[in-house]
């Protein structure tokens, strides 16, 4: 069959395929040892800079966006938190993760890390394709793929590489590239979602506050001094705009209360949404000249604050892979990558899971599981072992472990 | 209504009811202290001798034997084991009681704890009747509470007490008299049971195994050098009988198999039960008189070995509360039992329910459940903050909290 003419054909080690924190950071990372890539999206960069996600990075992953050169922004702009509460039984308990493990976690959001490697590819002449179509994926199972776009402009791009990286994030297409009779797809669906605001108002706590209750979780995190961003759990067919402000906040007001008097500092409501969410893995994590990394791997719950850190780790343990692989040492280096990204990745699954099952309530739960889940709580949270235990995988393992 | 002739009337502090570990627990620590007691069962002495149940003692449990002059027979015939093995991925791995948290564990058989505390009754002079039939428990709205039995010879007994303690295990009727509309009960059931052998066969392991197969689960235990005590997870409607030997041995060698070639040491099969079991509460444990303690109020999966354990800490705490209450602080000293012992309780409940969750498998999972199942394993194995956390819960928490 003929194909398609061309307009540009750009030929480089690895095309990455997703601008997303996965992609940039992958192409940062090559590009520092020298690597040329060209990464491409589907969405227009103004898109991806507006999309609320995410909102926790490891302190390792805040120190590797420092020591690598993309930015130091995070130092200026993030907080540093060195714990966080959990409310239940009406009552606040601190885990204190730099008394425990050593430990923090930076609030900085995902739309920020975006920006900033989005900035560090313009600065040290990335080339990143934002707002293509017709995306294709070509030759993976030859030691010459070829990605294929119509690029914002019109013109259509052949990018001709050695290796093409799949993170075009939790719908991605490059993963579907993977036979399906060669692959298999864990999964699991979770019967609540999480209604997401983000409120002109001061802030109500220090530090994030995950609150269990019997009316069911919330969470407390913010984004600036004056703008706060909140969750509570929700039916995953609830819509957004169903709900009054008043609603919004008698909600989320019943779910922190406690016998302390906490009460949320309320303000106007400028964005709502409601966010489904799943567990999920793909292996194999490679096939042929293809890899995949960050949530079209796998996606998480977000209770564990997991996802966007999973992804910063792929693709750190999948730079130094690729470039020994591109170094000389062939295609054989590539076969270190799964095992060292997917036992995080299960370790995390795991974490998230557990997370979301300990916070929230979920449709078939009856008086026995609201009463061992405080029971689980006082556990975790009434022993140093407990809550060590919660701080070391809230706050991540060492790389490739 | 005209009341039955009794043949005997006796009066005495507290009647109880249940000559299991609990009740007979109870009866020691009052007598102790100088307050007489009757219990009555309804169970022979060889019934309840002959009736394998749990096995494992917290060292605070074995400690309370020999300190309050039961018996010293646990240190001589018991094992103090100073961890257990988790097995999964078809390796072992250790989780060191005494290194974690300075814990031990007794493997003690509950007939030996039974024997213990029967034989010590009986060299106190405290009065226990077994096999009675026609229970009656009186008057428990009242300060002049009664129970009436016909004695294993046929002659009717009437015990007046103050107080009556309902010892009278899972199957207890003494929970049923709080009345219907002002008890709580909180339960659980589980979609598997244990298969559980007594075989005459070489000790297998030096400490109990934990193996978590995808087969599903299975506990190595002992109870002599000759005599092996085993388990493995089987339907809730399995029938005993409908197994061959070549077919137990078969299941349980296949859910102990691994790398590291580990082999059950096989023998003549002695005795052979399935063991169904639930999660369940009933709030209150006291109703005016009547107190309730141990399986009566509370069961766990035995997942956790924690049955036995809570039971005695039960009687621990109310032997305490009873004898100030009997001491002139009257019923409102009673009103501190529940708290005490029901934190523990609830602790327990969710420790029995998560080591099942952690080590069975039940029948809708999928492969993402045994590979979260997985991840979850090697982060309580893999970090010593997670075996910390499951060793104190295995060792027990201090009385009362």
């Amino acid at each position: 069959m003929a194909e398609a003419v061309v307009d540009t054909v750009t030929s480089v080690p690895v095309a990455v395929v997703g601008a997303g924190p996965a992609g940039l950071m992958l192409a940062h990372l090559l590009g520092r040892a020298g690597v040329a890539t060209v990464v491409v999206d589907t969405r227009t960069r103004h898109e991806i800079e507006t999309t609320q996600r995410a909102g926790i990075l490891e302190a390792g992953a805040a120190r590797d966006l420092v020591e690598t050169g993309v930015s130091d922004r995070v130092l200026h702009e993030g907080h540093e938190h060195e714990g966080i509460e959990l409310r239940f039984g009406g009552r606040p308990h601190r885990i204190d993760f730099k008394e425990l493990v050593g430990a923090s976690a930076w609030l900085y959001p995902q739309t920020d890390v975006f920006t900033d490697l989005a900035n560090a590819r313009d600065r040290d002449g990335g080339t990143v394709l934002f707002g293509v179509k017709d995306t294709e994926v070509l030759d993976i199972t030859t030691a010459a793929p070829r990605v294929r776009v119509t690029a914002s402009d019109g013109t259509r791009h052949e990018i001709r590489a050695r290796y093409v990286v799949g993170a075009d994030g939790s719908r991605s297409t490059c993963r579907d590239l993977v036979p399906e009779d060669r692959r298999v797809r864990y999964g699991k669906e979770y019967p609540f979602a999480w209604f997401g605001i983000m409120a002109e108002a001061p802030t109500s706590a220090p530090e994030l506050v995950y609150a269990h209750s019997e009316h069911g979780f919330a969470l407390i995190s913010r984004r600036t001094e004056t703008v706060q961003r909140m969750y509570f759990q929700c039916g995953p067919d609830e819509s957004a705009a169903a709900w009054t402000d008043d609603r919004i906040w008698e909600t989320l007001q019943a779910r922190v209360a406690g016998r302390d008097g906490f009460r949320l500092r309320e303000g106007r409501i400028l964005e709502r949404t409601v966010l489904r969410f799943r567990s999920f893995v793909q292996e194999p994590m490679r096939w042929g000249s293809l890899v995949l990394a960050g949530d079209a791997a796998h996606t998480v719950p977000p209770t564990g604050a997991r996802g966007l850190n999973l992804a910063l780790h792929d693709v750190k343990v999948l730079a130094g892979v690729l470039l020994r692989a591109l170094g000389g040492a062939g295609d054989g280096a590539l076969d270190d990558y799964q095992p060292r990204a997917l036992q995080r990745v299960w370790r995390a699954q795991n974490f998230s899971s557990w997370m979301t099952r300990l916070l929230h309530t979920a449709p078939g739960d009856d008086a026995f599981d609201l009463r061992r889940q405080l029971g689980e709580l006082d556990n975790v949270a009434g022993s140093r072992a407990g809550r060590t235990y919660l701080a070391e995988q809230y706050t991540g393992w060492p790389t490739g472990a």
